[in-house]
């Protein structure tokens, strides 16, 4: 086996957040469907950002979040994604650097401007995204850094990424560089609306490539065409070696071969913006494994990490995740 | 006098703020002094974000926070400030715009990117700012909008901007056709440290062109070279119609020709950043001059708007500031 210099690897879209607050009416007007994430082109975003109120910007991306949360962690971990040549790519690699994330990703000279989303905040904390993906849309096998991927342990790949065939095959071979490095592959869902579109090569991945699974209720349902959770847990169980299910406020599920483990949510006082939760809960599940914990406080940590990102706005730790952990008893 | 369709129109630095956290250390290390503003070039400005933590970005500028303090006011308002055309400069056209604020300046083609500030917060809540001027520094009399300066009631001008030659010679143009408009001179020092290093050019300016001037205790004494906020009062009366001079958690005090008012400080549960205090502090004076209210009442309203910003992160309102003085009875 390579020498393993990062305990995990991400590569999912590169995309700088831009974030300004919304009433119900300006949703309805611009026909957006609240809590749902959908991709726009370089008009649209164009014409709703002509719209939208004062807005903050912060670097986001849902692995890079996970990624984000395991450095808080204390693990060694790298990102690759696709950034243009432009001040929001500057950004970008600015904040997950500054993480202590090794991002060696060159910038794209040419092309479109790095991925932006649009994210409308309604009063009662719901998000709503709207992604134009730009330089990351072009991301291709070229993209990856296959000696970073040889030299983690487990290499975690975002679900949203699938939308384009090139990207389907930049997984691909990242999963075909994992295995041969001994390499754990980890992926998300992302989205169901991208799982609905590309049911099939989830599938295929999923049974072919995949380690371990991260998804939500409604990715997971939408995957297998069930009706209910307990049917797709059933399912799932016979198509990869770990799944872990995340059911917001109900908790989650690991799903090995053969067990099956309730997890119960972290409590939080006031929910302030559910965005990240499960990018965080991922970034806690998969800090348990690089450890050797149980399956089951890897879940806990899991719990404790979306808690502490849903207690805030945005999708990055405000605290340090290993002192959290540490004070909950999780790790030593 | 020309047909006025602004209560106010701002000239000043159009700036993008780069936020971090950071311990005292980094300010040591780097040898900040924390508090305060300098100016640093292109390659300082690379290397100290090199260092810094993950950020957020926001749009900022000094009498661009008074600018949207007076559109969160209800007025009618403007903004003139030179930006390039890149993507910090779309964040800042976009930003003031979606508040009601006409900015008109077309990006500048060619020459340094936008303008951005990169602002250390440390735990105790004080920030260190370090201003890269970019595109701002070119600021010159091409980029005055005549037609706008004249349409205002009052033109609200930077002290920062004072360090070039040809910004200089902007502000005096725009004076020119302000009083030629039957328009009021407002003018914000700024900073103590660009009042020393132009102390003849401001005072002349203060004496000649300006109507009302805005300044804190170090910079209005700064400026005479006194060593008493009373001896700065004093002097300010016979070189100015209407001195704002402000004291922080001492209030303020209002120098009129025959007219000397203190204004308490409005009590706030929590300091969280002290930032804009000065900025919004001008927007709600300058509002309630534009609403034609008595001095003392001017100065009430720009303590409330004052203590609205620091009770939040960030130099710009998160709430309606026209609600707030309702609410607190200053204004109909």
């Amino acid at each position: 086996m390579a020498d393993k210099s990062y305990d995990v690897v991400g590569i999912g879209n590169a995309i700088v957040d831009i974030i300004a607050r919304c009433d119900e009416g300006f949703l309805t007007k611009h026909d957006l469907d609240k809590g749902f994430m959908r991709l726009i082109d370089a008009g649209e975003a164009a014409r709703l950002y002509e719209e939208m109120g004062p807005a903050i910007e912060r670097s986001g991306g849902s692995v890079a979040n996970s990624i984000a949360g395991l450095a808080s962690f204390g693990t060694t971990c790298g990102f690759i994604g696709r950034v243009a040549a432009d001040q929001f790519g500057g950004i970008f690699r600015h904040d997950i650097r500054s993480l202590g994330v090794a991002f060696n990703s060159e910038p794209a000279m040419d092309g479109a401007p790095t991925a932006r989303c649009l994210i409308l905040v309604t009063p009662d904390g719901e998000r709503t995204m709207n992604t134009f993906l730009g330089a990351s849309v072009d991301f291709a096998p070229a993209d990856l850094d296959p000696d970073m991927i040889a030299a983690s342990r487990i290499v975690y790949l975002e679900g949203y990424l699938f939308d384009r065939e090139h990207a389907k095959a930049a997984f691909r071979e990242a999963a075909r560089i994992a295995k041969e490095a001994g390499a754990k592959v980890a992926l998300s869902l992302s989205d169901a609306f991208c799982v609905d579109r590309h049911r099939e090569d989830f599938g295929n991945f999923i049974r072919n490539d995949a380690d371990i699974l991260f998804a939500n209720e409604k990715e997971i349902t939408t995957l297998y065409q069930v009706n209910s959770f307990a049917e797709a847990a059933a399912t799932v169980r016979h198509e990869c070696e770990l799944a872990v299910l995340t059911r917001s406020e109900e908790g989650s599920m690991i799903v090995a071969s053969g067990d099956t483990i309730e997890v119960a949510p972290e409590k939080v006082p006031e929910v302030v913006d559910v965005t990240g939760a499960g990018d965080l809960y991922a970034a806690g599940f998969l800090y348990g494994l690089t450890r050797g914990a149980p399956l089951a406080v890897c879940g806990r940590i899991g719990s404790l990490a979306a808690a502490e990102i849903i207690s805030h706005i945005g999708a990055r730790p405000e605290m340090s995740l290993r002192d959290l952990a540490k004070r909950a008893g999780l790790v030593n």
